[in-house]
């Protein structure tokens, strides 16, 4: 039984539309499972027909999951936005609560056991908000639909994982957010991550250090007395945590193999190795929920949308992703430090 | 006419001399230049002889410059520390006075012109400082030495430079130190060292910003309207400086061949990626001397020194870019902006 996973069409003037039809012509991830995307089966299959490709859009219906048709893709239909159109010329407000109709099915499908992964292509925060919808985000959302506190930005490439500490804030402010509590919490969620979705059994986490040199022992400053308390509170309760290390020198022994994950303490830290090495086959997983989840790791891209121009190798992967920790969740469901 | 390059020993009880013996043991640097290692005779002799290279130290004066004999490492005594025994047995105060009688060598000789470069191997602030000789680092010295007031920290890789705005400051105190005048200064600094030392004509410098996505319009901090305002300066001078880019999109732009530098707001910006890239051939460059100064990108190292281990890479690329940077700035002396 290949794992079901819904993928959430995005925001129908953005990229998503392109990057999934892109990702799911070729027939390389039906093996791996069965896709079933949510959202608008006319501008899915305009999408198809604009861009040459021979991909056949089937409606599925609720009832009849996951008996899916082969050799076609199959779409949950939760908006039927007029056809014909290119992305720029659908209206604004459609297009935003469209988007946002598709990302609750996918919460409350998931919740019911309909599904047993969330793939989300992006929609626009500002969008929605706007339609009076409050919404901060796909992550958040998720995380309140399911009761969930505590939940991890990773960022996933082959060579690299980096779960963050913290993310869109200004870099003045990092510094008083770092807490022991929150950098215990981040190593911890990281750490059953690993064990549940990648099956790693001893998950080896390496934690940077927020200054140069990690400080220098004090001398540049005073963070790393919290990351390292945090260190040692987490490797007292049985993870594999390791730091603060110096970030500079870290990452080169990360890639090499020598660690699993690892932990930074913010956004530009964890993204700038991870952009390097994997620029635009990065996914983003959402660790901490009861449920699988993954994204793309960009953005709506109205500027290039209808153009043919986008990449989906970002899709692709992410797809793949979610289907191998679906399966490996299935293969060790319980583990525990 | 090979450039002479003067290669500071560095401090005795560290890798410096392993470094240089095995950089400069194999042929492959003397056809580009005529080293010139300001040191101790018999300590580099010992070390070639420990690590079993064919390497003959020849004593050389300095009148006799640059008449160097061929086959052999021409070294300008400046201490006779006790031969026989490893770093470790080498008295403190001795090897720190003597590292820095090298450097103090390398300076005076290059500002009478009896050299093209310097090249410097490690040697211990501290360890000098307690001497009572008041030393704050290679860098300072020889700005002090010349009369320099602003001079920039570049790494350099065959695929990625970096210049850095701040380099060992908490990363809590870096924005307070990010003005107008100082991002412009390090831009033009950069700028006239890649026209003059590289040979680029129009240098194509890339700024970061400082928050994450660039601070998506003031949401996550205010730091980019000063760099957009010293971006502004720039090119209003002439420069092909651009910013300030998100930094985690930016540095694959930048390896892509899109920059010829990158200038980074703190030492991680710039040293996560550029370390990730070239792990032991980065080379650490002093823009804004009146002179060419390389330096290997690593400390005295002190617990690996005398075990035969240490990696010549650095050293070996610090001296190949010092004598490139030579023969570059001979051909082009006078490019102004």
């Amino acid at each position: 039984m290949k794992p079901v996973i819904a993928i959430t069409m995005g925001d129908p003037r953005g990229v998503g539309p392109e990057v999934i039809v892109k990702a799911l012509a070729p027939d390389s991830l039906y093996p791996i499972c069965s896709p079933l995307v949510l959202g608008d089966p006319h501008i899915l299959q305009r999408t198809a027909q604009f861009l040459g490709l021979g991909l056949k859009v089937a409606e599925v219906q609720e009832e009849s999951l996951p008996g899916l048709p082969p050799g076609t893709l199959p779409v949950l239909p939760l908006s039927r936005l007029s056809r014909g159109s290119s992305p720029a010329e659908i209206p604004v407000e459609e297009s935003s609560r469209a988007s946002f109709a598709y990302v609750e099915k996918a919460g409350r499908m998931i919740l019911a056991g309909q599904v047993e992964a969330i793939v989300t292509a992006p929609v626009s925060k500002e969008a929605i908000s706007r339609l009076g919808i409050p919404f901060r985000g796909h992550t958040e959302f998720f995380a309140e639909l399911s009761g969930t506190r505590d939940f991890v930005m990773m960022l996933a490439g082959d060579r690299l994982r980096v779960a963050l500490v913290t993310t869109h804030l200004p870099l003045n402010q990092v510094s008083g957010f770092l807490t022991e509590e929150k950098i215990l919490s981040v190593i911890e969620i990281t750490g059953r991550g690993l064990k549940e979705y990648w099956g790693f059994r001893s998950p080896r986490i390496a934690v940077t250090a927020f200054n140069p040199h990690a400080g220098e022992g004090g001398l540049f400053g005073k963070e790393e007395k919290i990351i390292s308390r945090a260190v040692d509170l987490a490797r007292e309760r049985g993870w594999g945590a390791s730091g603060p290390w110096p970030a500079d020198s870290l990452f080169p022994r990360a890639v090499q193999g020598g660690y699993d994950a690892v932990v930074c303490m913010y956004h530009d830290q964890g993204l700038i190795p991870l952009k390097l090495l994997h620029f635009d086959t990065a996914v983003n997983v959402t660790l901490g929920l009861p449920f699988i989840r993954t994204s793309v790791d960009h953005g709506v891209a109205y500027d290039i949308a209808g153009q043919g121009t986008a990449s989906p190798r970002s899709m692709e992967e992410a797809i793949k992703l979610a289907a191998q920790m679906a399966v490996q969740k299935r293969q060790a469901p319980n583990f525990k430090t």
